[in-house]
């Protein structure tokens, strides 16, 4: 076991915020000296199984915990789930059904269990507690909060001063993910930024309920490919955990040299120092940004797939783009020599509108066998082609 | 039955606030229509048996309504009575035990039982359907509620702005309260003014819940015999309904003439016809006001005692202050020659202080035999003895 102190270290890299890191040592300290892992929660909620990397930053912080030998809990809030939003204000807060609930669960699993030990990750459902609890215990747990506190959280905040209207359910989840701590009597929870009062909530509960309140550990939200904007699906700047090798090669050569290191300390396996020599590597010119970003694209790929996709995702991006061949596998698509450029484009799903895939062309973004198309309005002759949109969509097309 | 607008005219005295009257008379011409009576459910509070004129108003309504025919709830709180404040700054609030909230039901019920017909009122305890409420059905019945419209009530919207903590719990009570409503399918609730806001959320809820919403009816604030400030035992101007038939005679006759009238209106059996020809008889002089106010005290004894006792504590009250007779049944206190006449008082509580004692004989309110006593740092000779202390309280003194 690492000392404390080495062990403090570790847990720090890229965290938003420790409350308090002082505490944290303490805790760490105590466990070193009793030799008993600290338990460290993190909640997942089960309408929204599907993960892209922005959701991988604190399970890569559980798995630093999990290395240091504590024992983290993969915490499904299944009670609020089963509830969801009763007014039906929100789409994503729609009840679900026990029996969806596992099956997102086993989704989740599995997804997570691609960076976590399952062998050493406790998975804990809070129906088994809060499914047991009656409305007087409820009434109790709400009386452990007040009104004006809960009315600070900032987004409870913005929406009560523009007059949106908050119901009070809302109020009683916040206490419920709060109350999980004191049943699992965690020693850390962590989160995204936006959990920040939701796991303080926790260390009142937890003070209330007579134990010694957990360290909150807010993770920062990751930017998505665009290293502006938070990674997320509705803003198609994600790489979703599910895409396929060449997807997700494909996305992140995309992003920046400074996004690429941002990624390497939120997500990478390397170690701080292995890291800070890459950097330097870069820096002086002895290794290109591009194989750096390529290392790290290789690394995730091999998390979420294998070494031997990982390897396969680099040999054809390498054969598309850095040797200008195409590639192994394309799309192969027939078309009838009365359909347009245009159209087949269309159907091929490699522009979002006619009108974009026109712009694509006159920007030359269009090749026929490797021959620029700035027109796509024509029909062709019958025969093969090689079609290439942008920079990595490419199509065989038979035209009969 | 009477008809809907006669029953209409019957309900209306004294209230303070119909919501609406247009929807009562709706439900009271279908009840009489359908040959089916309304539910008017009126809740108590199981912390507080202990009742006084001031709480007897909104029962004199439910008996309006039992004697139009209609079902009237008493509905005890026990739900909640149970909980209490558990954040413990609510004295009024502290958890009772099931045995306490059966004995204090049991106390209520003896009392308002004077009033209305035992054999015609349904006693309800909220327990019965809030005790079987999971967590999740509190936190649904939650959801039909918005924090902005719950700090609309008066004292959360001054708590809030006066940076008064408000528990998160206390928005829960109304909710109970609402929704029992919902669970009792009342179609009238009544309260005093100070209820509103909770009868208006049992209407919501109601609706919410696809029942049409209950009228609600709020009666006004009993004043005290000071005739300014609301009746209440801190305040000392109430009259007990466990209280004394001589005490509650004494403490009628202290009443000013108008504050009599407002008693008639919401105490009296009296018709508003007999009050309106009571008031025209005072008015011209052919009834003395003291005899209306004699009236009303016989009355109010005879329903919380007898119509012995009250004809007893009116001949008894009249010896005493209208023929300025010695009261028959006076305190015996035996004194002894060395005592001083301020702390006889003093012992028998005739005043709350020795220098208000002095005050009184200096005003001339101090008499032994008949005779004033101005200064009463006086001992005594051996003997028996009268003495008066103020308007009404008498001893015999035996000094030895």
């Amino acid at each position: 076991m690492l000392r404390p102190e080495e062990q403090l270290e570790l847990i720090k890299r890229g965290t938003e915020e420790i409350i308090s890191e002082e505490d944290l040592l303490k805790k760490l300290q105590k466990s070193y000296e009793e030799n008993k892992p600290l338990r460290v929660k993190v909640g997942f909620d089960p309408t929204a199984p599907d993960l892209h990397l922005g959701h991988t930053v604190v399970i890569q912080k559980m798995k630093h915990f999990q290395n240091l030998g504590h024992q983290v809990i993969f915490l499904i809030g299944d009670f609020t789930g089963m509830i969801g939003d009763p007014t039906g204000k929100s789409e994503t807060r729609k009840a679900l059904t026990r029996e969806q609930v596992l099956a997102n669960a086993e989704t989740y699993k599995e997804q997570v269990f691609k960076i976590l030990d399952p062998e050493k990750t406790e998975v804990a459902f809070n129906s088994t507690w809060m499914g047991a609890m009656s409305s007087q215990d409820m009434i109790k747990l709400a009386s452990q909060y007040t009104v004006a506190r809960m009315l600070e959280r900032d987004d409870f905040s913005k929406r009560y001063s523009n007059n949106k209207p908050i119901s009070i359910h809302e109020f009683l989840y916040p206490l419920v993910q709060g109350y999980d701590s004191v049943e699992l009597r965690s020693d850390v929870e962590m989160g995204g930024t936006d959990q920040k009062f939701n796991l303080l909530v926790g260390r009142d509960l937890q003070r209330t309920y007579g134990q010694s309140p957990q360290i909150a550990i807010t993770m920062p939200i990751l930017e998505g490919l665009d290293g502006v904007n938070k990674m997320s699906k509705s803003l198609n700047n994600y790489i979703g955990i599910a895409e396929s090798p060449a997807d997700m090669f494909g996305k992140m050569m995309s992003v920046s040299d400074e996004l690429m290191f941002r990624y390497y300390l939120l997500l990478s396996d390397k170690s701080m120092a292995e890291i800070e020599l890459l950097k330097k590597t870069v820096a002086d010119g002895s290794k290109h940004p591009m194989e750096a970003k390529k290392e790290l694209a290789v690394e995730i790929i091999t998390r979420f797939h294998s070494a031997e996709e990982a390897a396969e995702a680099r040999t054809n991006f390498e054969k598309i783009f850095s040797k200008h061949e195409n590639p192994e596998d394309m799309v192969e698509f027939t078309a009838s020599s009365e359909d347009k450029l245009v159209d087949i484009i269309g159907k091929l799903q490699f522009a979002p509108s006619n009108s974009e895939a026109r712009r694509t062309a006159k920007a030359g973004g269009v090749y026929l066998d490797g021959n620029r198309v700035e027109n796509i309005d024509i029909a062709l002759d019958k025969g093969e082609y090689v079609l290439k949109v942008g920079k990595r969509k490419f199509a065989k097309l038979t035209v009969n």
